[in-house]
Order: structure tokens, then C-alpha cells, then sequence
């Protein structure tokens, strides 16, 4: 796998299966979403205290690609690395792989950015520093 | 059907599915809560408007009968009407009915109260009028 | 706590939680489906198994009692035990407890029954065997 | 708007918001499924009969980008036009407009391809027909 920073396991259940038996395209959002959150806990990032202080992280875009279908029963990791993308813009690079025979499933990339108070774009210097953008 | 008060139809959606091919239990209560929303906006009771006034309507207790499931393609009417369950507890009396047919598929009682800012129990004068219960 | 005989850990991902900044109301139905799915398969009682044979297991009912709320960041477990309620009812009695404090958050009951290919109820005596239900 | 071939309305329903009392991320791709699969439906082409054919249609990759997010109440239309992405892959150009100012708030790209029995791609002529893509 390749350098990848933060990794979250999960276990497939069952209601997040549709009327194919496999996970539902959307539930992948979950999943990545949740990694997200964790890997921003895990770095001591806190989006009430950042709100706070008026700046807001938000998603602007999300790129899945869907290799392989999860299915009832399976266990995942869900891996995840940072990417600048432009100078106010940042990517999480997410993959999820079946355990335990590693099979890539899904990759995903999430486009975020961050905003001031006055509604623009403002990537804070705690962010730059943490993910190594300088 | 019994004097219901509100109506609101739906149509199945299929990630609404699970691995059966029907409407996954939980999602049951999906349609029963935008059901009980609409109901309360359609009285002008504004969760937000009450909120800033320091009250908080909250469930309590979810009772729901599964008579016959919804599938892919269905479409339905969710009904609404209220009982007076004590003092300080009011009931949403739910029901589905699949269209055209009309048959039962799911009964619903759930039971809410409100508290105000210090936390004791108490329904607001509006609520008590707005639903005939002095 | 009372004489459980499955638990299964989880923690709230923030998806699951609604405007208010707690888990939605509806998605305790998915803890508790899950918790129940797992102790099935802690007991290699398979569906697709039974199914096959023309027995199919269902849920007819169900009752949560809302104590407290669960909210974004917390961990909590689901254990659950079984009740027979009928000749041919069995219940799923299904506890939240918040972590680590141990607050109980969510009660619930969750009946179920099994029906044969055609269509009538029938316990298998596996299940009875294994629930202790003679 | 562009051409688009088909539209939807949808109302958000408050259990979609989440903590920051917008929809969630994940929930736009429900939109969109639920839009594609009415879409399709409204062209005859039935999921269940090209299964029993051999043919299944699959969701390779989704592109989506969130412009405005959606609130508690809001109504919308969802919007969707097919364009060939290459001999074996088609695209669902996918729009969500908010009523009744129409401002876009999100535009997706979904791309799907089909499969025969032997795990191959092919595009049955049925579809290459109805999407215009001789």
C-alpha cells in the first residue's frame, strides 16, 4: 500500500446492504466520511473550536471509484493520505481494502476546502503545518 | 381508516431496500419521523421557535407493528393522528398503508414530551390547544 | 446488568447524528439490527441456510424506550438476551449502554417470529434448542 | 438548464441533515440513485428482467460536486441527461436545482457500464438504442 497516514477497520452490516446483497454506493460516503473524522480527531483537529474561531472545512467535491463490491459479512480497512491540490484546496486520498485478502475495493478523493467568517477561502496555518503543505 | 388528521405520500426508493428485497425495519421510522415533521410544520410549529423559547419536544418511546413489508416500487400514504397519553405525554398514532390497495403494512405509536429550559417536563399551552387536549 | 448473553461495541460516527447533534432516532434501529445479526451469526444460525429449507425469521415488533441521547464522539455497547414471548413469538431484549460510564441510553424489545414455505408459523427446533426454549 | 431528459422533485427530510443542519454529503448520491433508477424505469428497462438475461448494469465511478448544500425544508428538482463516455462506458449527467430560485447546488457525473453473464462488458442494443448512442 502506499504511504498511507491513518487506517480505520470496519465490519459491512447487513442494513447498509441493498436489494444486490452488496453495500449500496452511497454507504462508501459513510464509511469515508467517517474516516475523515476520525483521522481529524486523531490529529486534534476540532471542527466546533475551529467554527469557533469562523473557520469552516467543508467538502467541495468527491471522486469514488468502485473496483469491487463489499458485501454481508465482509471486514474492511478504510486508509487515507493527504494531497495539496491547489493553494486553498486539500484532498484526502482514501482507499478501502476487504480484509483479509487486502483486494482493493474502493478509491476515493475528497476535495475540501476551508473558509473564513467573511465567506472566503482561509486554509489556517495549523492545517498547512499538520499535513505538511508548506 | 380511522379519523387521521394528516396525510403524506411517499414512494419507496430502493436504498431504502435491504438484502430481502423490502423496506429495511428502521427505515420505517424514517417515514414516520418527516411524516410527524410535516404535521407539525403544516400547525406552524416551529422546533426552532419553540427551542429559543426554552422548550424541547423529544421522543420518548417508539412502538411499531410490521404487518406486511414495502417493496421496491411501492408507493404508499403515512397517516397521523394524536392521542392524549398522560399529563405530560402526547402520542402520534401512525399508520401505512400501501396504494392503491390500502392495505395495513405498518402501525406506529410514538410517544413524545416536552421540557423546558431546566429541564422538567411541561407542554406549552399552543401544543395542548393546537391538539384539543384540555 | 441483567443476564445478557451477547455484546458487541460501537462507536457513534457522525453521520448518524441529526440536526439536534445527536444519533437520530432511527438509527438505534440499526444498532440494535446489527447487535442481533452478529449474536445470530455468533450461533452459526445462517439465513440463507434456513431460508433454503423454507424457514424464514422476521420481525413483527418492536418497542425502544429513548433515555438519553446518544452524541457525536461517543462509544457505547448493545447487548441483548432472549425472552420467549410466545408458542411461536421469541424476543430480542436489547440494552445501549453509553462508554465508560455505563448509562443506560436506549431500552429495547424487538419481537420476531418464523414462518415456513407456507406461510405459517413455525419455530425450527434449532432456534428453541439454542434459546433454551423448551 | 441544459437539455435534460428526465426530472424528479424531492422535498429534504430533516433525518438527511446533519449536525451542521444541512444534508449530508452522502445523501446527494440517494438523490441521484433514486432519480437514475425512476429515470430508467420511465424507459421500460427493467433491473430485474436484464438480470435474468445476464446483463447488469453497475456503477463504476461517481464524480460529484457540491456547490450549496441543501437545508431542513428545502424542495428541489433532480435533473439528468445520459452522454456516452466510450464504446462500453455511460455517463448520467446529474444536476440538483433548488426551488423555486433554481440555483444549482450540486452536479454529479455517474458512470456505469454493463456486464454479461461470462463477467464481460457489453452494451445491450436495447439501451445503446434508447440513449441515442448509435
Amino acid at each position: 500500500m502506499e504511504d498511507f497516514v491513518f487506517e480505520l477497520e470496519f465490519k459491512v452490516r447487513d442494513y447498509e446492504c441493498d436489494i444486490q446483497g452488496v453495500v449500496n454506493n452511497s454507504v462508501y460516503q459513510n464509511y469515508l466520511e467517517h474516516t475523515r473524522h476520525e483521522y481529524l480527531k486523531s490529529l486534534n483537529i476540532d471542527f466546533a473550536e475551529l467554527a469557533e474561531r469562523g473557520i469552516f472545512l467543508m467538502v467541495k467535491r468527491v471522486e469514488i471509484d468502485y473496483q469491487r463490491p463489499l458485501k454481508s459479512g465482509d471486514s474492511f480497512i478504510s486508509v487515507l493520505r493527504m494531497e495539496r491540490i491547489s493553494q486553498l484546496r486539500f484532498g484526502f486520498v482514501q482507499h478501502i481494502y476487504r480484509l483479509p485478502d487486502k483486494k482493493l475495493m474502493v478509491k476515493g478523493l475528497v476535495i475540501g476546502t476551508s473558509v473564513n467568517k467573511r465567506g472566503r477561502p482561509e486554509l489556517p496555518e495549523e492545517l498547512i503545518k499538520v499535513w505538511g503543505f508548506e
